[in-house]
């Protein structure tokens, strides 16, 4: 079984939970594929780089000038800190954007009510490349960068990397996709921590939306999911990044199969 | 043959000159890898991040903020703009730091008159990783970061990169190392673009030293390049990096074998 493992939200702006957490994935036994997210640096250094953030949607809408910010804080900054950190705890890591060896090539979304600027949409993951890489013991590690084949850098969500390097892993062998966070799992009440749902089978999740168990921000994670399950992905797990063995195990967290 | 090329100074910083560049490295036959330097932009940027350049008999200090720095430029903003535009000529380009991969294992150079901080002298090149990546008809993208397989990242000189992974990679190929910059080649008189020396034997060089054709900052160059030839590399080519081909070609610039 792949474990493809999506890290994400405030961890990341916690350098010693993110340590743990690295320290934690580096033990995972068989192969694995670590995808990471911005966090609040990239801001940070952007404020300091007189590049605001400027979000539509949720979505950042990245400019000739926010495009630089990212590509130097996720694919340098980020990315770097992490691969190193693990390969001192002996995993033998590998950074990549969607750049590096043809990994994901995106598409400029198109300007529609909303003009994203460089952001792209995922066209093609290059799974033979994730491949022969696993093959050599070497864990990917995947910075929400891609490129367009035409020299030209995009932002793209990590969610959706995750999702679609799962899907195209799925054709060479098990692949489980993890989507570790700050909360428990999906929570049946937001404000309850301990309300984790165990488990959600994909084919009642239209009824537990109709039901209210499943409101809010979750639901369009929660479609992900189940179209990743759909496309061949085994099964996806959304857990406390912290309890990482835990949710892989099936012990905490919420699995969706 | 296996080129490892070498590109740096000012070329860097004019963004179509060195678009041409990387249209003839992209073009050129048989494995080739690529390390690259720094350029003007991370002082630009550094400067306007509060992080003043300092330099020390011509080598940049590295504090930590300078460590980040460099880490963002080199490794994100330079290295995956490089990687992104090779893609579009449809060579398979894939960026690396020494911590990828395992690449470079350096080690902080020792305090003593100065401490330069976080910066790294190679230990150890992982010629079996590039020899993969080459075998997968990928070509490797070096920055100029290596890490100290301890979690630290660690800033170390693109020339002695370029020289290193040439000394490796002679276990496994034949290999030229070229470094390409903005001058034709060596020159017998600095003041005379048109002086250059067609051709150095390793065994005439401190000869041509004592009788002053080679003078200057030169000297550690072609020292490099000679120490680099007792350790098995095939020759050295320094010339100009908008002449790639005719430098390869042997038809211009200084060859030392």
């Amino acid at each position: 079984m792949l474990n493809v493992i999506k890290i994400g939200g405030n961890i990341l702006d916690n350098e010693e939970a993110f340590s743990r957490f690295l320290e934690a994935f580096s033990k995972l036994e068989g192969e694995k594929i670590l995808v990471h997210g911005g966090g609040k640096i990239a801001t940070e250094i952007g404020h300091k780089l007189d590049v605001e953030a400027n979000y539509i949607n949720g979505r950042r809408v990245t400019g000739d000038d926010t495009l630089k910010l990212v590509t130097m804080v996720y694919a340098g900054l980020i990315n770097k800190n992490i691969v190193a950190q693990l390969q001192s705890f002996n995993c033998n890591a590998l950074g990549l954007t969607g750049a590096d060896g043809n990994a994901i090539i995106a598409k400029k979304r198109p300007v529609g009510d909303v003009d994203y600027g460089f952001v792209g949409d995922v066209v093609a993951v290059n799974g033979l490349l994730l491949k022969q890489l696993l093959d050599a013991e070497i864990t990917p590690v995947l910075a929400p960068i891609t490129h367009d084949a035409k020299g030209g850098l995009l932002n793209t969500n990590a969610d959706t990397i995750a999702q679609e390097v799962a899907k195209a892993m799925s054709q060479y062998i098990e692949v489980s996709l993890v989507y570790g966070f700050e909360k428990d799992g999906v929570l049946k009440d937001a404000n309850v921590d301990s309300s984790v749902i165990p488990v959600i089978e994909v084919n009642d999740f239209d009824q537990l939306v109709a039901d209210g168990v499943i409101s809010g921000g979750m639901i369009p994670k929660l479609q992900n999911a189940c179209s990743a399950i759909r496309a061949g992905v085994k099964q996806v797990i959304i857990g406390n990044a912290l309890q990482l063995n835990n949710i892989i195990n099936g012990e905490k967290g919420t699995i969706i199969k």
